[in-house]
C-alpha cells in the first residue's frame, strides 16, 4: 500500500502483505520470503487472482452474495428450490452451510447486520431488495441465519417483521448447545437456551 | 494456483491465497472476503506488488541478499566496514540484526544451511563465492551468525575452516540465557552453555 518509492521491493511487499487481517509485520516477513525463494510461480497466480477478483466480482443481483457474474451460481440454480430463502451475514455464512447442510433452497446475503449506533440501517444491508423480493417472488419459508448477537437477534427480528407483512413463513435457526461440547465449559446463556428449547426425544 | 475454470473467481481467490505458509481454508476465506468488502484498493497493490517483486527480485551479486538491484543497498552503502563481514541464513536474520544491533559491516546470506542428508552442500549455499570474497577482499573478521541449530552449527565450522585458509579472524554469536527469560524456563543445554561460557562483570 506504501507509496514510499525509496523503499526496495521486499521491503514493500512486505509492507502490503500486512492489509490482510491477522498478518503482521512477522508473519509478512516470512510469507515474502517463503514465496521469493520457493514459490515465485505461486505467488506471480495469487498476484493475478487478487487483482482480477478486485476488478470483476461484484454483488449478485439477486441474492447481494459476492459473485463475477450478474446472477451468482446459487441463485441461476434451476434445481435449487426457489420457495425457501435462507437470510445471512456474510458469504462466509453461506460457504458454511452450504458445507455443513444439505440445504437446497436460495439464500440472501446482507453483507452486515443492522446496527444504528454504526449508522448501518435497513437499506446498508439490502432490506429493500429483500421486500421486494417478499412481494414479487413466491416464497414460503424464510429461515433466519443470521449471527446469535445482539446485532443479529435484531436483524433477524427486523426481516421477521418484514416477512409477515407479506405472509411468509418465518424461523430462526435453534440455539442451543454445541455438538461435541461440554455442559460445564458452556455459557450460561447458552445453557438456559438449550434448557427451555428442549426437544422431544424421536 | 489451481488452474479449474469451473471455479467462480472467489473460490479460486481463496484456494491462491493458501499457497502462502501460514495460511489455511478458514484464514484465506477471511482475508479474501474481508479485502473484498473492505479494501479493494489495497488488495490491487498487493497483487501488483506480488507480481512486480516475483519479477524482479533476485539475489545480490555480491552477499546473495533478495535484492531488486544487481548489488544491494547495504553492499554498496560506502559508509559500511567493509572489512567485517556476519554470514546469515536468510534474509531475515540480516533484517532482525539491522534492527537490533549497530552492526555497520557487510552481511553474506547463505539462503540456508549445509544440510547433506537434504543433499544441500557447499556450492548450494553460495561457499564458493564466499571463498572467493575471502581470498580478493580485505576482511579482518568474520562473525559467523547461522542459527544455534544442528545444521546452523556445522555451517558455521565450515566456513570457520574456509576463513581459517584466508588467515581471517571469526567469531561465533554468543549463546547464552535468553534477555528477559527465567532461569527456571530455560532448557538444560542452553543453562549449561551460559554457565560455561559466563563472562566478568565489568
Amino acid at each position: 500500500m506504501s507509496g514510499d518509492a525509496c523503499k526496495n521491493l521486499v521491503d514493500r511487499l512486505i509492507d502490503d502483505l500486512c492489509i490482510m487481517p491477522g498478518i503482521g509485520q512477522k508473519s509478512a516477513q516470512r510469507i515474502a520470503f517463503h514465496l521469493l525463494q520457493r514459490d515465485r510461480e505461486g505467488a506471480r497466480y495469487l498476484g493475478r487472482s487478487l487483482i482480477t477478483a478486485m476488478d470483476e466480482v461484484k454483488n449478485c443481483r439477486s441474492c447481494r452474495n459476492l459473485t463475477e457474474d450478474e446472477i451468482c451460481r446459487i441463485c441461476s440454480d434451476e434445481r435449487r428450490d426457489s420457495s425457501v430463502l435462507c437470510v445471512v451475514e456474510s458469504p462466509i455464512d453461506v460457504m458454511a452451510l452450504e458445507q455443513a447442510t444439505d440445504y437446497r433452497g436460495l439464500f440472501f446475503v446482507l453483507m452486515g447486520h443492522l446496527s444504528p449506533l454504526d449508522g448501518i440501517g435497513p437499506e446498508d444491508v439490502g432490506m429493500d431488495l429483500l421486500a421486494r423480493r417478499f412481494e414479487n417472488e413466491v416464497i414460503k419459508e424464510v429461515i433466519l441465519a443470521t449471527n446469535p448477537t445482539v446485532e443479529g437477534e435484531a436483524t433477524a427480528f427486523y426481516i421477521s417483521d418484514l416477512a409477515k407483512e407479506s405472509d411468509i413463513r418465518c424461523s430462526r435457526i435453534a440455539y442451543g448447545v454445541p455438538v461435541g461440547g461440554e455442559l460445564e465449559y458452556i455459557d450460561k446463556g447458552t445453557i438456559a437456551r438449550a434448557f427451555s428449547g428442549r426437544q422431544k426425544m424421536p
